[in-house]
C-alpha cells in the first residue's frame, strides 16, 4: 500500500484545475457581453488552485458565482489544507502497518513461548497508540486552526469595513457584496492565494492600513510563520487539557511526520529568518521609495505598513498595494529574490547541526542536501521556462520592447513558479509603437500573452505547486 | 606552515592589480589628448588581471606599452599560470612533512627496535619520492603547456594574418603593430582575458573565420578543456618516456593533488557537458538569429562559426563577436546562465558515485555539497551586488531606463562577477532624454557608469575571481 505523493498530488490539482475552469466558464460573468475564454477560465481556476494569484482578466467582470467558485478553489489549494488531506492517509497507513504488525508477532509467539517477547511488543504498542492517537489530535488542531483563522478572518475584516467608511465606500462603489468580499479576502489572504475581487487588487485599500494589517497576521499564519502558530496553538491546548498527546507532538514532531510542526530547535531560526526579511524589505522599500511615485499619498506610518505589507505578501501571497512598474530596481531585485526563497528559508547557526545522535545527523544532512540541490533545479527550470516564454512572445518582444522586456518575463515566470502572483503591469503608454488600438487593462503581464505564453504559465503554475517533489531533478548533477 | 590559500591569492590580486593600474597611469595613451584617469586605469588593470576583459576605455586610445601591460596582467591572472603558483607550496610543504616525518621515524627507531618500522618507511618513502618527482614533473608539463600554447597560439595568428589580406588591412587601418596583435590576442584567448587590441573586439574579424577557429581553440585549450588537453599531453609523454610519474599522475591524479588534473572518469562528463553546452548554444543562437541583424552580412558557415564562437567565449573567455543588444532575449537569457556557471560544470551520471571506497566517497560527497552550497552563495552575492549597483545608478536608470535597464545591470554584474567580459553596448540612440550631447563609445556598459559604480565593478571582478575560497558563506544555509 504505497502511493507516490507526487501523482497523487499531481492528480489532486490537475483535476480539480480542469473542474474549476469547466465552473468558471459555464457560470455568466457579471458584465453579460464579456466573453470569458477557455484559456482564460483555465488560467484562473489554474492560478487560484496553485495559490499564484496571476490572472488574465480583470477582477470586476467575474460575478459573485464565479468569486465563490475562485475562493473555493485558493481553499483547496492552500498549503494549510492541502497538507491536512496527508492525515488520512498517515492514519491508514498506520492501521494497516499495525494490523501486519500483529500478524507477525501471534506468529512469533505461537513459535517461542517466552514471555519478554509480549512485554516489548506492549511496551511498542503503547508508544504507537500514543503515537496513533497524536495523529489523530494534530489532524483536529491543523483543522480548527484553519476553520478559525478563516473565520475569525472573515469577521476582522467585516468589523474594519463596517467601521471604516472609505473602505465600506469602495466596495459600493464597484457593486461587490460585502459578505463575499470578507469572506474572499480572508481566504485569499490565509491561503496565500493573491486574489482580490477589487481590479486594483490592495492597492486601492492602501490608505487602509488597518485592513492591511488584518491581511498581513493572515498570511503570516497560512504560510511563513504556520509552523510557529501551530507549535503555539497546541503548546496552549496542551496547558489547557494537560493530555500527553500534546506533550508528544511538541517533544517529537519528527515522529508525528507532520511537515510543517518543526523540531524545537528549528522555530526559532525560521523565525528570526522570516521577520529579518521582511525588516530588511521594509527598510529598503522605504529607504528607496520614501519620497517616490509608488508610496506618494499616505503619511509616515501608512508608507511603513505599505511597505511591511509588500514585504509580507513577496512571499509568497502576492496580494500587491503598490505599481512595480515605477518601484526603483533594486527593489525589484529583493522581490524577485524573495520570490525565489520557497517559504521556510532559514540561516540556521552552524553549531546548531552538530547536536543529536548519528541517525538524526544523517537525515538532517540528508535533508539539506536534497533541499541544496532544489535550488539549484529551481534555478535551471526558472531559466528554460523563461527561454521558451521568449521564444513564445519573441514577436511582441520586438515590436513592444518597455512592457515586453526580458526583466518582466523574468518577473513573470519567477512568480508564477514561486505561486506568488506578482506581475508588473502593461501599460498602453510604455508601447514604442503608439500605432494600433490599445486599452490599458487592470490585470497582469501575462494577460497580454498569446495564448500559447498564457498556456505555458498555466504550466509553470502547476509546475510550481508541485515543485516539492520535483527535487530529485537536480541530484545526479556534479558542478566544479 | 600553513598559509590559507585565499589570502595568498588575494594579496596576489591586489597588490598586482594596483601595480598595474600604477603602471597604466603612468604610461602614455597613443592619443596623447586622451586622460586616462586613475579609476580607469584601476579598472582595466584589475580586469585584465582578473581574467574579466571589461573595459572603460576604447582600446585603441592605448598606446604599445599600454597593451603590453594589459597583456602581462592577463598572462599573470590566468587560470592555468595561477594554478602553476601553487607547485611551489606543494613541494615546499611536502619537504617540510618528509622532513618532521624522517625526525620522528629516528626517534621511533631509537626506542623501538623491531624491524618492520624500518621496511614500512622505506616502503613509504619510495611511494613518496615517487609522488614527489610526479608533482615536479607535472609542474614542468603545465609550464611547457602553458609556453607552448601561447607560442603556437602567436605563431598562427601570425600566419593567418599573413596570408589573410582583409585582416591584415585591418591592423593597418587601425595602426596596430601585427607582433603586438598576435600576442596579445593569443595570451588573452589562452588565459581567458577577453580584451582584443581592437575598439569593436571580435566582432571586426566576424568574417575572418580561421581566426575565429584558432581564437576557439586557444580558450577551450586555456579553460573549460584544460583537464583534457593535460591529461591528453601527460598520456603522449608516457607513451613516448615510458616513466613512472607519468603513470602515476594518471593512475592516481587525487594523490598529485594538482586541481585541473581530473580522475580519469570524470573526464568523460566534463567533455560531453562543455561540448553538449557549446552545441545548445549553438543551436539556439542559429535557430533565434540566422536572419537578424545580429548574424546579417555571413554566409552559413561565417554564421555558424560566429555561434559557435559566442557560445565557447560565454565559459569565460567573453571575447565577443556580435552585439548584445541587438541579440534576441532568449538568446541573452542563455548566456547569463552559461556566464553564471563555473569552467567544470558536468552532468555525472548517478551510477558513478556509487563506486569507490568509503573514504573516496565522503570525500567526494563532501565536496560535491561544498559546491552545491556554492551556487546558492553565488546567487546571494549577485543579488546584493545588483542591488547596490541600483541603488548606486539610480539616478541614471530613472532618467535613461532603456540603456540603464536592471537587465543590462544584472548582465554586468553576473559578467564580472564570473569574469567573463560580456558587456551590453550603450547606445545614445536609445536614450529618452535626448537633450545633453552624447557620443556613442565603444566600450561595456560599466564605462557609462559613475565612479563608484566602477568600482563597485572592480570589486566584484576581485571578488569574483577568488570565489573559489569563499564558498564557506553558505554553508549554515538550510532552506526547506
Ligand atoms: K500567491
Ligand atoms: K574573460
Amino acid at each position: 500500500f504505497r502511493v507516490n505523493p507526487f501523482y497523487l498530488h499531481l492528480f489532486y490539482f490537475l483535476s480539480l484545475a480542469f473542474l474549476g475552469s469547466l465552473a468558471l466558464s459555464l457560470l455568466t460573468p457579471r458584465v453579460p457581453s464579456f466573453n470569458l475564454r477557455f484559456i482564460d477560465s483555465l488560467y484562473i481556476s489554474a492560478s487560484a488552485l496553485t495559490v499564484s494569484g496571476l490572472g488574465t482578466v480583470e477582477m470586476e467582470v467575474l460575478s459573485n458565482t464565479q468569486l465563490v467558485v475562485i475562493a473555493l478553489l485558493m481553499l483547496a489549494g492552500g498549503e494549510v489544507f492541502v497538507s491536512m488531506l496527508a492525515f488520512p492517509f498517515t492514519t491508514i497507513r498506520y492501521k494497516y502497518n499495525k494490523w501486519n504488525h500483529n500478524k507477525v508477532e501471534v506468529e512469533l509467539q505461537s513459535i517461542e513461548s517466552g514471555s519478554p517477547v509480549i512485554i516489548t511488543a506492549s511496551d511498542d504498542s503503547e508508544i504507537d497508540e500514543l503515537k496513533y492517537s497524536s495523529m489523530k489530535s494534530l489532524s483536529y488542531v491543523v483543522f480548527s486552526y484553519h476553520v478559525i483563522a478563516n473565520f475569525i478572518g472573515s469577521i476582522s475584516i467585516l468589523v474594519y469595513i463596517v467601521l471604516v467608511k472609505s473602505s465600506r465606500e469602495v466596495l459600493k462603489r464597484k457593486g461587490l457584496r460585502v459578505s463575499t468580499f470578507c469572506v474572499f479576502v480572508a481566504i485569499s489572504s490565509f491561503a496565500n492565494g493573491g486574489f482580490i475581487p477589487t481590479n486594483e487588487n490592495m492597492a486601492i485599500f492602501k490608505s487602509n492600513s488597518g485592513l492591511l494589517l488584518i491581511v498581513i497576521l493572515l498570511v503570516l499564519m497560512g504560510n511563513t510563520l504556520f509552523p510557529l502558530f501551530l507549535r503555539f496553538s497546541i503548546w496552549v491546548l496542551k496547558g489547557l487539557t494537560k493530555r500527553a498527546e500534546f506533550e508528544y507532538m511538541l517533544g517529537r514532531p519528527e515522529q508525528v511526520g507532520f511537515r510543517h510542526l518543526l523540531p524545537k530547535r528549528e522555530n526559532g531560526p525560521v523565525a528570526v529568518f522570516v521577520l529579518g526579511l521582511i525588516a530588511l524589505q521594509v527598510v529598503l522599500l522605504c529607504g528607496l521609495e520614501w519620497r517616490s511615485d509608488a508610496l506618494s499619498g499616505l503619511n509616515g506610518y501608512r508608507k511603513i505598513v505599505v511597505a511591511l505589507f509588500e514585504g509580507v505578501n513577496s512571499r509568497h501571497a502576492g496580494e500587491s498595494a503598490v505599481d512595480f512598474s515605477v518601484v526603483s530596481a533594486a527593489a525589484l531585485v529583493l522581490y524577485i529574490a524573495a520570490m525565489f526563497l520557497p517559504a521556510y528559508t532559514c540561516f540556521l547557526p552552524s553549531g546548531g547541526e552538530k547536536k543529536g545522535g548519528m541517525d538524526k545527523q544523517r537525515n538532517r544532512k540528508g535533508r539539506r542536501r536534497a533541499i541544496e540541490i532544489l535550488y539549484l533545479s529551481h534555478l535551471s527550470y526558472i531559466v528554460i521556462f523563461v527561454i521558451i516564454v521568449c521564444i513564445i512572445e519573441r514577436k511582441k518582444m520586438r515590436d513592444d520592447p518597455v512592457n515586453f522586456s526580458l526583466l518582466n518575463v523574468i518577473f513573470e515566470v519567477t512568480s508564477a513558479y514561486g505561486n506568488v502572483g506578482f506581475s508588473v503591469s502593461y501599460s498602453c503608454a510604455r508601447r514604442l509603437n503608439t500605432g494600433s488600438a490599445c486599452v490599458d487593462k487592470a490585470y497582469g503581464f501575462s494577460g497580454w500573452w498569446s495564448d500559447l505564453g498564457k498556456l505555458m504559465i498555466v504550466f509553470v503554475m502547476l509546475f510550481g505547486r508541485v515543485k516539492r517533489f520535483t527535487m530529485n531533478g537536480g541530484k545526479a548533477w556534479r558542478l566544479a
